[in-house]
């Protein structure tokens, strides 16, 4: 059995801890917080310590899972904990992940740890997807559309305007462009022909809905370049019908082999839970991160670096037999 | 530069051809054939050399794409050529592929060279999404649809029926399965639930329409547990519309991650030219070739076995800061 550590529990913790009770081959030994241990209310029976004591798990865990965020959190703690345990985390901020191998690296590299970073679905399976399209087609463009799903960093950016209570905020692909890249045409796409923004806003008593549209509307990064649609509702439909944190997308490669003979691969993801499935990715790295370590395959690696196989519960003969 | 030679001039050796002319790291040093290599009218200006000539290579290429058929030529081809040479294969004979890896694994083993076997895009691409699929989403379901394509072999079959003289079949998914899947349903599907079978065929003249459909329709293994369509056109028709050799598929995977939390993956192609795709993706896996024989990987491997990264002309780089 693989002893997993689960570093964090929010939602992605909550996630992870699920992927980890499907997995036969796994046990979960220990949730670690930076809450109080006796507040967090499990889904499992895992007992939860204070992430103070994580160093005397080191030899109690093989692979430590990090639910962190990868503003603050996963920067500091992902090489902090590679100098003694294997980890995997899902940092996401795409421009500093180079920064964030580099870092990664010389904590495991030292410590013959291995540590796989950037999992998840993108980063993560849609970057795979992006490899193997690219390098089978390399005539060709390819284009990644998210959604529909829950942005929560823009959800966030709403609720900071003075006058909202609570909001929620869905990324959705528009129509016209995937259909003009399913064509093969190629296009070139702004960021206002790819995708919408649709919010959900409940007020504050007294404010003006109005201003709150027009605050939401220019908003420079999250919504200016962007059609905003804003729907004012009460908190209890909020709560009601916009509970879930469902998300998903697109990856599409067109691109032709000889002039003329042109191909299509379309990957896609829909998600009823956004950190449900990223934890399950996660977990499946996991795997892959225990089985590298048994090797000594020892460093910083990413989804690029693993061979499938090494993800898979099934031996190398069944998976010949019946997945190949 | 890598260097290349192809082994066998068909619809896929055109494909590989195409393929590694636009391969910047790549260099086509050789087409060797059973046939005249004098009658052999190529798309490049690379020489033809016979088979009987290509020990002469054993220090002039670096990987031979092997585009024989799995029936007869690859079993006996791919451990032979593989004594002396990095091979790649698209051998598709599912059922066979364990006891491929065998024979294939006993000749680069004791000649430190690197196979990869059956690649393609089912197995191979299919393949792979089939594993990171499951090994993601363990509770759930998974569906392979083929189509809408041209399938050489049922094609063959139906030419060898008396009283005609060409013949083209299309293998094309059912719309509603397709959906049920897509739902989540999870169905139990026969062969018939999953495809359909659309024949485009040529009477030799006094041949009779009636028999030849009964003969079709009913020919076991190939169109007997199928709902079959058969269409009666001319020999111009037959040239005029259905000369490519198209083809794709789905896979589709669904499942929860807990109780009532359930996710879609899917994954499609939309080919052209099935030979010209798979050629594409055997030198993608050409590549990966040449850079495990560098590495001393020596063995026979398949799609399971090859880390994304091995596939893509870009540095490591480059892939953290354009692709991840």
């Amino acid at each position: 059995m693989i002893r997993i550590g689960i570093c964090g529990y929010g939602n992605l913790g909550r996630g992870v801890e699920a992927a980890c009770l499907a997995a036969k081959d796994m046990e979960l030994i220990a949730v670690f917080t930076r809450r109080n241990p006796e507040d967090l209310k499990l889904n499992s029976t895992t007992p939860v310590y204070s992430i103070s004591e994580i160093a005397d798990f080191k030899d109690k865990i093989d692979v430590l899972v990090l639910c962190g965020g990868s503003a603050t959190d996963l920067p500091k703690q992902t090489p902090d904990l590679a100098k003694h345990f294997n980890v995997v985390d899902s940092f996401d901020t795409h421009a500093q992940i180079s920064h964030h191998f580099d870092e990664v690296n010389k904590s495991v590299l030292g410590n013959d740890r291995v540590a796989i970073i950037s999992t998840g679905w993108d980063p993560g399976l849609f970057s795979l997807n992006r490899i193997y399209m690219e390098s089978i087609l390399p005539m060709g463009k390819d284009y990644t559309f998210w959604g529909k799903g829950v942005s929560q960093g823009h959800s966030d950016a709403i609720r900071r305007i003075p006058g909202v209570l609570d909001a929620r905020q869905y990324t959705i692909p528009k129509e016209e462009a995937l259909e003009a890249v399913r064509k093969g045409k190629e296009p070139e796409l702004t960021a206002r022909d790819k995708h919408l923004r649709e919010c959900f806003v409940v007020l504050k008593e007294n404010a003006n809905p109005k201003e709150v549209e027009h605050a939401i509307q220019t908003m420079p990064n999250y919504f200016a370049d962007y059609d905003t649609i804003v729907h004012f509702i009460t908190k209890e439909e909020l709560d009601k019908n916009h509970k879930g944190i469902p998300h998903g997308g697109f990856v599409i490669r067109t691109g032709k082999t000889s002039a003329g003979v042109n191909h299509k691969i379309e990957y896609s993801l829909t998600l009823d839970s956004n950190p449900e499935f990223t934890g399950s990715v996660m977990v499946a790295y996991a795997r892959a991160c225990y089985r590298l370590y048994k090797e000594k395959q020892y460093g910083c690696k990413t989804v690029f670096d693993i061979a499938p196989k090494y993800l898979s519960i099934d031996s190398y003969e069944a998976l010949l037999k019946h997945l190949l």
